[in-house]
């Protein structure tokens, strides 16, 4: 499966590549859009094996390496693993298969919390199996032993965005739910280590109050590759904007197509969205 | 995959098979044992794809193909398609492969409306995806046709069942957010066609009030099969009780085992859990 990227003023030409698990991954791609918007991007759902925060390491290990090799033969020049359980899993597998950057959402939000963290006492909402993984816990620890990091599994929260309920009493009722201990934590970060969870991130933010800086895995992620990509001189800096997005998903282009508009915001248009097959 | 299932006596020492995409289909198989505790039975839960209602239909009867070639494999005697997505798309299909009965949760529970209901007035709770299958609906008005049937999408109560979340307001919010607008209806019969449900029943009926009958997909699926084999003469009679149950999983065997008591209730003890391989 594996191709080329190319050399010199290709590579400048290349795709950045997405891949996530479903839909989520979109706010990344919405980031990357925004804030570098005359590059190209290429997408791809799995939307047939999705989610996969409860699936084993293996298949989740198995599907990202299948993901990325999917993706190499679309001309890529970098490539983002927008979803918070492959990044978890998968990242380190994937630099070492692949001579292009691959860069995940945990790290560059890390970084984020790093940077801006005043009193080190810091809150992680995720899924249960990015909890579980212990990827954000250990990645702010190890370099700021003395931080104190509460992490919290909020397992509802992505369907809760899924059924497009971010404005409907049972967003308020479960933010309250997960985050109502977290008050007496004093955090004064709050990451947000789910890419589903920026369509909540006025909701959280209100209710933790001004003292506590938001941060966002989709921007900040968004926000190194920007960063990445000029230093490597890869950054594409024509003067076309709105060099388009391609995207693919394994299973059920119609609803992706229906449904995009959600975690991108509106002013997209019909999406070119392409069914592909897996070995699923 | 194919394996004869043997005649005669043989038959009655074959198990019941029960598939379905994860966890849900053990609301089943607890009134199947229930029922029948003389039987032995076969669970295969393909977490390595769940959940099936955001797949397409393809990608679905697929799905269900495999896992009855896997469950013929291991002397079965009749096939239970314990989820109402792979029910609605893949059950035809899956009857004209194999010469033993293949039975879904959606034609028993159908039944059991037809004889129960004294209104016509019918309520019908599922996912998203089987909602628009249109199965229950078209099933109940085909031979009911001044029945007013209301089905109501109710996405997020097989996640909260899932999470443990039975007890927790969310379930009570989400219920009430669902079903407020199914009372104007005046609806004598309730039916749960998700296998999640059966796990919510009782706030459902609270919350419906008594003048309703809750009807759930688990019970008459189980009522049905009893009653199946004992007119084929392959009712397994033994006075051995407690013939036992072995599950198959594609994916996360511990998850499994660690959270199949909420659907299963207490006394299993520990669970004989496999991994097995699919094409995914």
């Amino acid at each position: 499966m594996f191709q080329a990227v190319g050399i010199g003023s290709k590579i400048a030409k290349a795709s950045i590549a997405i891949f996530d698990s479903g839909m989520g991954g979109l706010t990344v791609l919405r980031e990357v859009v925004n804030l570098m918007p005359e590059e190209r991007v290429v997408y791809l759902g799995d939307t047939a094996r999705a989610p996969y925060g409860s699936k084993s390491r293996e298949a989740v290990l198995r599907y990202s390496i299948e993901n990325a090799e999917f993706l190499v033969g679309h001309q890529i020049k970098l490539l983002i693993v927008a979803c918070n359980t492959a990044s978890a899993i998968a990242l380190e597998h994937l630099q070492g298969l692949f001579p292009f950057p691959v860069v995940g959402v945990i790290e560059p939000a890390i970084e984020r919390v790093l940077r801006e963290t005043k009193r080190q006492r810091i809150g992680v909402l995720a899924t249960r199996a990015t909890v579980a993984s212990n990827a954000y816990q250990q990645g702010i620890c190890s370099r700021l032993p003395e931080a104190m990091v509460k992490a919290i599994s909020c397992p509802l929260l992505a369907p809760i965005v899924e059924e497009g309920l971010v404005g409907h009493p049972v967003a308020d009722l479960m933010i309250e739910s997960y985050l109502g201990g977290m008050r007496d934590e004093q955090v004064d970060i709050l990451l947000l280590g789910c890419t589903h969870y920026p369509l909540l991130k006025e909701k959280i933010a209100a209710f933790v109050g001004e003292d506590v800086v938001v941060i966002d895995s989709a921007e900040s992620c968004a926000t190194h590759v920007n960063k990445l990509l000029v230093e490597l001189g890869m950054r594409e800096l024509s003067d076309g904007i709105g060099m388009g997005a391609k995207f693919f998903v394994t299973d059920a282009p119609d609803h992706f197509r229906e449904h995009a508009s959600e975690y991108l915001g509106d002013g997209w248009g019909e999406l070119d969205v392409e069914l592909v097959s897996t070995k699923a």
